[in-house]
């Protein structure tokens, strides 16, 4: 895997040759994205098969590595009934997991990029682009297919505060496509769709109840309620494995609590490039950092999916 | 003055000898804040006469160092016609200035903490407490008075990127006056609304135009469309001095745009407390940084002045 805690700083590979391994690379996210945390997951599994080693702890431990990703639970489970049978069902379910998230981040690209106008001017928020994914990304992957067709996109990229996965990830992806963009301060918001400067919002999704309340990083719900109240289509882009029916509703998605320390330091390279980590607030003061936040089906225009873009009234029919 | 660019990391007090020094000083940051830069730019347009030089040659220099607040513009011209007579008029100017300052804060404090209940949970953005001011500060006040008559007070105060003068300042300000307060990343605002933690928002103002829209730092919009889609009341405090009847609408007022750098970079001390400064985003990309944004009139709730709370549609009639 891409090892995204050096990005964009570094790039390089993390091999990770047995389950904990892979276990702890997700909980400290060298690996993170629902798509890539799910890919990574189902691998992690079915490694547990492959050495022989009590899958039921496997489990339980994969499954408590993050609380909020739907894709890890559904990888994990998947990989786990499949390696009942035995080992290479293991593999090749975890296998068909990668692909199939790929896939779906293809066709996610391809019916959202029929929504994005030449000259559209997209906002974001954190990063669900190929990182975030095997491959094309979710909320990235209208942005790339439609720059692919030879359309102009600019990106407004939210620094996705406090891990800032916008600005050290997505920029990084955006630079790395050649796609224009500028990197702003999540405060940016509501100055830039109060200007008009915003042809629509799209995010993507940690895990999507049945009545179509969405978790997603923190500060997504912010923006929600800020395009809504500009009348900004806001999208969510996502695999159906991202869609939890057995969650009815947005507020049974248990919110991931992180370290303090994630609000209070942060690490970057000085200007010989030399890894750093300084404290960025007031020493004495302590901080709150929930990791999501979950968008109401309401504020929500559409979800942009492998089957199509679908309201959030009527996910339970289509997906 | 306080130099604020070393807090909270280091207390330090800066002399400016001559208003040029004193105009650098509101330049770059070492002393900021809607009250404390008219304070100072008082002072220096005092220094300017004080010292001989071209006073109207000072006065333009000096409206130019920041563009959006409106306590500059409001002391540096009220002090330039009272050098008109004499230099000690100048002088006795800047200090009624800052005296008058003062004693607004004090007074938008208790009026303030009239609507602040015991066990009140408040939410601030960026800093308008005694640092922004001479003394006791706009949006803080009522928070220190109430804390002072003995009620618990919990502040909740937003990191306030780019230049994090919540989590530097306003976190700094209330462990010095031992009030209970958490640093919650800009992102964290809907979510801490949605759960009911939050019984008000105060935030200060720069400049406040006739029609009630006020201009304060980038993100103070999206807190009141926020505020205002969970119906916590939001509040915004400031002194007379910042209401501008000559600026009639909201879209009038300049907003400064600030360098990328500040969004793209960070400084701060390593574990030994040695100061570092560390890029926070992917090299290759640029960044936005409007500095200020303008909240209209019909979010606000009403504005803590020196002469009582008032609605935004009374404010030309009141003050």
């Amino acid at each position: 895997m891409i090892d995204q805690n050096l990005l964009p700083f570094t790039f390089s590979i993390k091999k990770c040759s047995t389950w904990k391994e892979t276990c702890t690379a997700i909980r400290t996210m060298n690996v993170r994205g629902a798509g890539a945390i799910g890919a990574a997951a189902g691998f992690a599994m079915a490694q547990a098969f492959m050495t022989g080693d009590n899958p039921a702890f496997a489990r339980e431990q994969i499954r408590s590595a993050r609380p909020t990703a739907r894709d890890l639970f559904y990888a994990v489970d998947k990989v786990f009934n499949a390696g009942i049978i035995s080992v290479a069902h293991a593999l090749a379910t975890a296998l068909e997991i990668a692909v199939e998230n790929q896939e779906a981040g293809r066709k996610i690209g391809s019916f959202g990029e029929t929504m994005l106008k030449d000259g559209a001017r997209v906002l974001t928020h954190c990063n669900a682009g190929w990182l975030a994914f095997v491959d094309y990304g979710s909320a990235l992957s209208p942005i790339y297919q439609a720059h692919r067709k030879g359309k102009k996109i600019f990106v407004y990229v939210d620094e996705t505060r406090p891990r800032s996965q916008g600005a050290r990830l997505t920029a990084w992806e955006l630079m790395n496509e050649e796609i224009e963009h500028l990197i702003v301060p999540d405060n940016a918001g509501a100055y830039l769709m109060s200007q008009g400067k915003v042809d629509m919002v799209i995010t993507g999704a940690d895990r999507i109840a049945a009545n179509g309340d969405t978790a997603n990083k923190i500060g997504t719900f912010e923006k929600a309620i800020v395009a809504n109240h500009f009348g900004v289509p806001f999208y969510v882009a996502a695999p159906c494995s991202t869609f939890d029916f057995d969650t009815l509703l947005g507020k049974d998605i248990e919110i991931e609590q992180r370290n303090a320390d994630e609000v209070n330091y942060q690490t970057g390279p000085d200007v010989e490039g030399k890894l750093h980590t300084i404290r960025v607030s007031n020493p004495g003061s302590d901080a709150l950092n929930p990791a999501f936040d979950v968008t109401p089906a309401g504020l929500i225009s559409g979800f942009i999916t492998e089957k199509g873009i679908v309201a959030p009234g009527r996910i339970r029919k289509i997906l």
